[in-house]
This record gives C-alpha cells, sequence and structure tokens, in this order.
C-alpha cells in the first residue's frame, strides 16, 4: 500500500538556528545517530533548507543541530521526519516563512537525499500528521483520512537494519495483474473502513499482497511476528515501510497484548527489539519550543 | 478500476413463473437481444437458478421470460442485470426465499456463464444498487460507498459490440509497478473523495491509468469522446466495462452538456447512439409487481 502512511509518534527534534548570511550548516549532532553526513547538501534535515535558501534569495540562513529520534534503515520513516522537521523549524526562524504547501515541497526535496528520489509516503504523514494518503507527487496531492478513536498503532522495532534499496529491488518493475486487482480493492475497503469507523472492514483490507511477500525475507521471524499479532487479535500487521520494522493495527484494548506477542516473537530471532504504542491519529511535525536566545 | 462500479439504470425485466416440478425453463424473450440461448444452463437469467434448484431440494421450478433491455457487448453489465434480475425475481415466488448472500452467490454463477468466471464487478451493483465496491469474490465481501448527491452519471453507448474476450486479452498479465502505485493512490483518494463529498477529489481521482489506454483503442473516437466530456465539465470519463459504451461522471448542472458532448463527439465515428442519464445512487435490481395469476 505504498502511498498510504500513519503512524507511531517518533520523537525527533531539529534545531535552527538563524545565520547571518545565507548559507546552511549541519550543526550539533546527536541522539541515536551520530554519524549524519556534515555537508548539508547530503543530509536529510538540511537539503531541502539549501534549495530553499537558494531558490528564496534570503538574506540569512541556518544552522541545524539535529537530535536524532530514529534510528536509520529501521522501516520508521527516519529520514521523513528529519527532512519535516527541518523546514518546519527552519520556517520558524525565517524572515519570511513559508507557506505549507512549499514548505511540504522542501522537505520532499530533503528526504529524497536519503531515498533517491521523491517519496511523499513517509514525508506526507510527518507533516500532516494522522493516517494520510499521497494521491500524486508532482503536484502533490496529499489526502488526510480519519482513522476510528479505537485504533492503536503497535509498532516493534528489532535493532537490526535493511537497505531501503536492498528492499526495493525485491519488488520487480512489474506485478501479476490478479495481485493489482486485490490490492486496489483493499486500498478502496481500508479506505471505505477509516470512513465507516468500521473496524471488521479495516481488518479484513489491512492487506498487502504485493509487496509484503516479496520483502518479508529480509526480516527473519517476519511471519511468526505477523501471527503473534494477529492472535493477539491485531487488524492487521506488516512491514513498516522497508522493514525491518512490524507494525500493526488494533483495537486500544488489544494493543499491549499485540504488542507482547510481536516482541516476544522476535526475540526468538533478535536480542532487542524496540516496541511503541500510538493513537493513529497523531499530530505531524510542530514546534515544540522557541529559544529565547535565538538569533534574529 | 476494476471492482468499483455503479451507474446508470437501465430497464430489464425478468419474469419468473413457478413450475410444479424442480426443473428451470426459458420462457418467452423479447426486447433489445431475442437470440438468447434457450438452455437454461447457458443463459445467464437462469443459469444460477437451475444451481439452486439442484442444491436445495426445492419442491418447485421455474419459468423465466426474458425482457432484454440493455444490448449484448455493449459495456454496460446486461448479463449481470440478467443474472440479478433473475434470482431477485425468482425469490419472489420461491417456497422458501433465500437471504441475500444466497442469491447474490446463484446471481455471481449466472454471470459466469457470460463472463467464463466469477465477476462481481457488474453483479454487485446491479443486486445492491449504487456505487459499490467488491473487495473480494470468495466469499463475497461488498462494500457500499456513497456517492454525492451533485453527482450524476451520463452513460453513452454506441450501437456497436467490444467482445468482452478481446478487450480482456488487451490487458496484459503483469502491470508495471509505477502504474500500479499510481491506480492504487487513484482508488484510495476516489473513495475519499465520495466520503468527502468532495468533488473535485473525485475529479483528480477518477482516472484509469491500468486499463483505460490499453483498452481505449478497441473503441472508435474513444478519445475524442473523452476529451468532449472533460471539456464539457465532466469530472471524470472513461470506458464503461469493457466498452464500447463511455460514462462520465458530473455535476448535475453540467450533465446534459456532458452527454450532448459525448453523443456529438461519438456521431462522428457511428451513426447511432443511446444517451443515458442518471443519479449514481440507483437502487439495485426489485420486484416490480406480482402477477395475481403465478402459481403456487
Amino acid at each position: 500500500m505504498g502511498e498510504l502512511r500513519g503512524g507511531v509518534i517518533q520523537r525527533q527534534r531539529q534545531t535552527r538556528r538563524r545565520l547571518d548570511e545565507p548559507v546552511v550548516r549541519v550543526g550539533a549532532v546527536t541522539g541515536r545517530e551520530m554519524d549524519l553526513p556534515r555537508d548539508p547538501r547530503d543530509n536529510t534535515a538540511t537539503a531541502g533548507l539549501v534549495r530553499w535558501v537558494e531558490a528564496n534569495d534570503l538574506d540569512h540562513g541556518f544552522e541545524v543541530s539535529i537530535e536524532k529520534g530514529i534510528p536509520l534503515g529501521s522501516g520508521m520513516g527516519g529520514s521523513a521526519a528529519s527532512a519535516v522537521g527541518g523546514v518546519i523549524a527552519a520556517n520558524a526562524v525565517a524572515s519570511t516563512p513559508l507557506p505549507d504547501d512549499d514548505l511540504f515541497r522542501y522537505a520532499l526535496l530533503g528526504e529524497a537525499v536519503a531515498s533517491g528520489s521523491i517519496h511523499p509516503d513517509n514525508v506526507a504523514p510527518c507533516f500532516y500528521g494522522g493516517l494520510v494518503l499521497t494521491r500524486a507527487v508532482d503536484p502533490p496531492d496529499v489526502v488526510s483520512v480519519p482513522t476510528p478513536d479505537a485504533i492503536r498503532c503497535v509498532l516493534v522495532h528489532p535493532r537490526r537494519t535493511v537497505e531501503t534499496r536492498e528492499a526495493r529491488q525485491c519488488v520487480p518493475p512489474e506485478i501479476p495483474l490478479d495481485e493489482v486487482v486485490r490490492q486496489t480493492a483493499n486500498m478502496g475497503a481500508f479506505v471505505a473502513g477509516c470512513y465507516r469507523n468500521d473496524l471488521d472492514l479495516i481488518g479484513r483490507s489491512l492487506r498487502d499482497c504485493i509487496v509484503e511477500p516479496r520483502r518479508a525475507g529480509l526480516v527473519p521471524g517476519f511471519a511468526e511476528v505477523q501471527s503473534a499479532a494477529m492472535n493477539a487479535g491485531a487488524l492487521g500487521c506488516s512491514l513498516a515501510g522497508a522493514g525491518p520494522s512490524l507494525f500493526a493495527w488494533a483495537r486500544a484494548d488489544d494493543a499491549e497484548a499485540v504488542r507482547d506477542a510481536m516482541t516476544s516473537a522476535f526475540n526468538h530471532h533478535d536480542s532487542a527489539t524496540d516496541a511503541y504504542i500510538s493513537r493513529a491519529d497523531g499530530p505531524g511535525a510542530r514546534l515544540v519550543e522557541r529559544e529565547a536566545t535565538r538569533a534574529g
């Protein structure tokens, strides 16, 4: 279901400082990933800002400090989070703040540094929050889809890495027609289920018959973890992004049991996992605080 | 978009008469198509009833008279209409009426005589009415999707025939991944547009990038008719079923202009067309009258 993404809230923080000249710099990098590119054109948190500064004849620049909360290669959309956090924070100190549509475009350009091309599937939910469907990229056409109040998203991350590029190679350039028909129908039914607040319909349609079977082999224990989730009452369970994390949707009352079952199943294959439960309608990236000492 | 179907109301009528023995017979055939199969196993209006009678140890049978209102090979779902009309009428005189789920299954079996396999895409809207999405066939999982009150469906039928089998051969067994992603997104957005009552979103997503480009060549004038519809204000316009009919969705205020533009464009290629405008939420097949003299 490439384009429908929602997710667990992950904490990740970017700090922007206005500089007196129109340049972009990568400042301090802390948190879960310290080894990020120092060249602002290669860093997802800054690459969009470079384009912003270049295109808008700004009278100032940005220095970006990154506290990275999401591990790379986890399937949790960490590069999109950095790219979106970047533009939201920068906009708070920019001399001429940009409207959302422009910010979104610069976030897409930032994320493209990591994924190799424009991929709104993670950028859109980071930016807008909740469950969003990206109908088109250029121009971006992003549709927010409501989620039932009773839904919780469970995410379990085994501490190993899947290369997004390797994961992409598992999906062939052509897909059998019968799978296309089935998956298109699942997509329509899933969206209908969200609007109807129909958890049973969501459960029947939260299935990925195209990508999941081809990528599951990259994640040791996938089948066991998925089965464990479903047996514990999940409505659906599949790969988060390219993996190796798995997500499940579950009723609030079942979420902890689903999380524990998934964690336990993963533990047969990986020594360590991180697990999260969140609502499906969490907010997008937002300004948390404004330092009194900021320049400008 | 194989599975989402709604449509123009077409009049077609089946009459059932109870017989004292558990057999099914094809009675009078009138209307637009008179040359229908006389063997009840080969006639879409009766094939489902043959299975019904065989499977349910009935103490009676059915004789079926058919007033055919929809031309064969028109893309207007005539065989589904016959199959559904058949079971609805028969149920009205059956000694033990069946629940909807069973009737729907027998209608699918009737339609399969025409299409060669179980295809709920036309049977489901004929049976349930309005716009329906068929998520799965076995067991059937049919989702009714609301349509905006302002929507009208325009259907223009050039009096020529497209063979469903020929049309199917135009669609290859495998579809490029980028088209799959785009069409899946369109499906999700289209369903969202219907729930949101968002005519602009419906207009952007009522697109078929998979089947339409491959089948359009079977319909002389397709591109002109589609352009004419869009220029006249249609939200979207594509093949109805396998063609040669084209449908458009339009705002009620634009529907007549769209119909006239499509008809005019078709007339450059075909001498004669039939055109229809209806709401998108029309009722499904239903009992119109009950003859006082029916047996049993």
